[in-house]
């Protein structure tokens, strides 16, 4: 693990800068990132059938495989307006303009409210700056992108490809609206790893299926979900261009850096205390693994007993039931945990007696494991949430005004 | 519209008394209904493959398409026990002592906490009294039902069929755990229409559909939901023995009651202060006009803004968007209404210039109606449900405790 967030992987450059787009002066509402090449480029989008315009234009723009720049604004998420698609390519425009990058090799992203018109005029006055500030700011960027986020996200490593030394590291905002679904919020890698558009893309899948796609924080699948990945090569390592030990490598590190960000989304969700992990074992295959987990971590009854630190372990088997996963309920098995400590409430589908305080003592930290045995196979998967609190209710009660 | 809830048709006498499940002596937890005469009977269940022990005992009794007696308490789910399916026998034979009716012509039910043994001890020594207490008392037995309920839920109607007068009410409790799929929550119907079992399972199915199944509180469809309908035929009509004219009009005046009680429901949900009705128009067909009506008012986001009586439409798109309905994005049109006024949002899958003031009016309201139109058909559903609470929170935080 090391510094540096989209900055760590060579040749990359961020910034993030406040343009006007949100009336608060104090909040960044601008990022971008570049390559000093052009790179390797994958993507995954929403299934959300009401798209944001961006990921209209970004689709095309790498159709491709390749692109060398990034351009995100906060505040406004561009969908649901009927010139959002002009506006987007006006903001791949301007990057341009500005650095001689080719607009065909931009990919923009907006997020915050729906169905107000996005107006380009700041994007357009803050461009110069913009530009101007590119260099080792990856922190920057992952400001200027969040919008009901509290702390920033970004992260980074470095991994052995070969002969060679390659740095993967990215920024992600997503704090509401979040329940991934073959892709999600706003996540942009990069790497200097050498690897093509398609090996790229077959990472990227595979990983979003255990990262991304296992969290949710309200049930609501955005409109705007996007993850894009960028992979210059300029760390020199012989290219990456069929699944071989080198692509699992560098899968491994790609799941480092989606797997970090996921908890780091999900312990932020809106409203949030705690960080909610769900993990399925003894499922029959893959697919009721995540199933079971992903139902146990959408609950709102489960999620509000966790904000009360109640050990309400029947909500667990609530969910596990009404999941549609396959499982032989007589043999579901509960177990809660977290850094006070771990205690079995639930063994063969019923409850046994265990110590309320000592639940309590558990559950009222802000990590909490959830460990379920379903006794049925191997297949294991883990999903992560958080609880619903008041706050959930308080920020969006009120979101837009 | 007739007084009378569950005692309204002829023959049908009820109860609800405290006997000791709950610890608060104000709180009513054991509730009997009666026939005077064997009943045809008909019952849909939870599709959560974690059931209550009751629904398998009640399953049995009605096997046979009859029954003449309803016994059930809240307090405890008698659900994830070992000893369940016992207990809840026990509960049947303590009726077949204490009245005569034989165990198996009774329907068994419990609702509260999941995973907590149930005593049979407070139900022994209630007999009695809740015996002594059968008469014209339906509103006992809809306040024994309740759990998080806030209001008792129940209603009557009389319909003639053929030259018969013929009366049908009901009593049901639900507040939270209420995402109701092919069954629901608790409701007990009584009607004295002659009428068969099969033709009254088919009638409750087809209802079922368009009422209970169309309401969401918050997403978790619960492990005891139970709709039971007992017909005793003393109104004297020709007995209904397949799909005719008097069918329909069976079937139309259950429908009055199922739906009555489906909007009580929605509107008293956990912590809600408002009900919300989202009405789809010009779907394909009907599967996709109830996935899309009920995606909004299962959607967090949505919930959250309508208790900040914010018209953030937006949401509501999004909704639409994973519902997994097929609809074309550019078709869809969004209205709310109340009795504050009318404001159109959304024209063409783009927003239209409003009056937020206005709209905050609309939306300050009780009642909230939100029109969806799609633009791709003729097919038309309505789906019921409440906005997300401080009080949701609160209510669900610390439940068992």
């Amino acid at each position: 693990m090391i510094h540096g967030g989209v900055c760590a992987a060579k040749g990359f450059k961020a910034a993030g800068i406040h343009c006007g787009i949100r009336k608060n002066k104090t909040k960044k509402d601008l990022a971008l990132i570049v390559s000093e090449c052009r790179a390797s480029a994958a993507a995954v989008y929403t299934t959300n059938l009401v798209k944001g315009a961006p990921l209209t234009v970004t689709k095309q723009h790498i159709a491709d495989g390749f692109a060398q720049a990034i351009i995100c604004n906060s505040g406004n998420a561009n969908t649901c307006n009927s010139d959002g698609i002009q506006v987007a390519q006006k903001m791949c425009a301007l990057v341009e303009k500005h650095t001689g990058i080719s607009a065909d090799d931009v990919c923009v992203a907006s997020t915050g409210v729906i169905g107000q018109k996005l107006d380009i005029t700041p994007v357009e006055w803050g461009m110069d700056a913009l530009v101007n500030a590119l260099g080792d700011n990856s922190s920057d960027a992952a400001n200027a992108i969040m919008t009901t986020d509290t702390v920033e996200k970004q992260l980074a490593y470095s991994f052995e490809c070969g002969s060679a030394q390659c740095c993967i590291g990215g920024i992600a905002k997503g704090s509401g609206m979040i329940h991934p679904n073959m892709a999600t919020l706003l996540v942009f890698i990069t790497t200097d790893c050498a690897i093509s558009g398609a090996m790229l893309h077959d990472a990227l899948c595979e990983v979003t299926q255990d990262t991304f796609n296992m969290i949710s924080i309200d049930g609501d699948t955005s409109t705007n979900d996007n993850v894009c990945i960028l992979a210059n090569g300029l760390a020199g390592n012989e290219p990456i261009t069929e699944h071989n030990e080198n692509y699992v490598l560098f899968r491994s590190a790609l799941f480092e850096v989606m797997n970090g960000l996921s908890r780091m989304i999900a312990g932020d969700g809106e409203g949030a205390t705690k960080l909610l992990i769900c993990s399925v074992v003894g499922a029959k295959d893959m697919p009721n693994a995540r199933t079971a987990a992903k139902s146990v971590i959408c609950s709102s009854l489960f999620k509000a007993a966790m904000f009360g630190a109640d050990a309400n372990w029947g909500r667990v088997l609530c969910a596990l039931g009404y999941s549609g996963a396959d499982i032989d309920v007589s043999k579901v098995g509960v177990t809660f945990s977290s850094v006070a400590g771990i205690i079995e409430v639930c063994r063969d589908g019923s409850g046994i007696a265990f110590d309320e305080d000592e639940a309590k003592k558990i559950l009222s930290k802000k990590e909490i494991n959830v460990l379920v045995t379903l006794g049925d196979g191997k297949a294991e998967a883990t999903a992560y949430g958080c609880d619903l609190t008041y706050d959930y209710v308080k920020i969006n009660g009120d979101y837009r005004t």
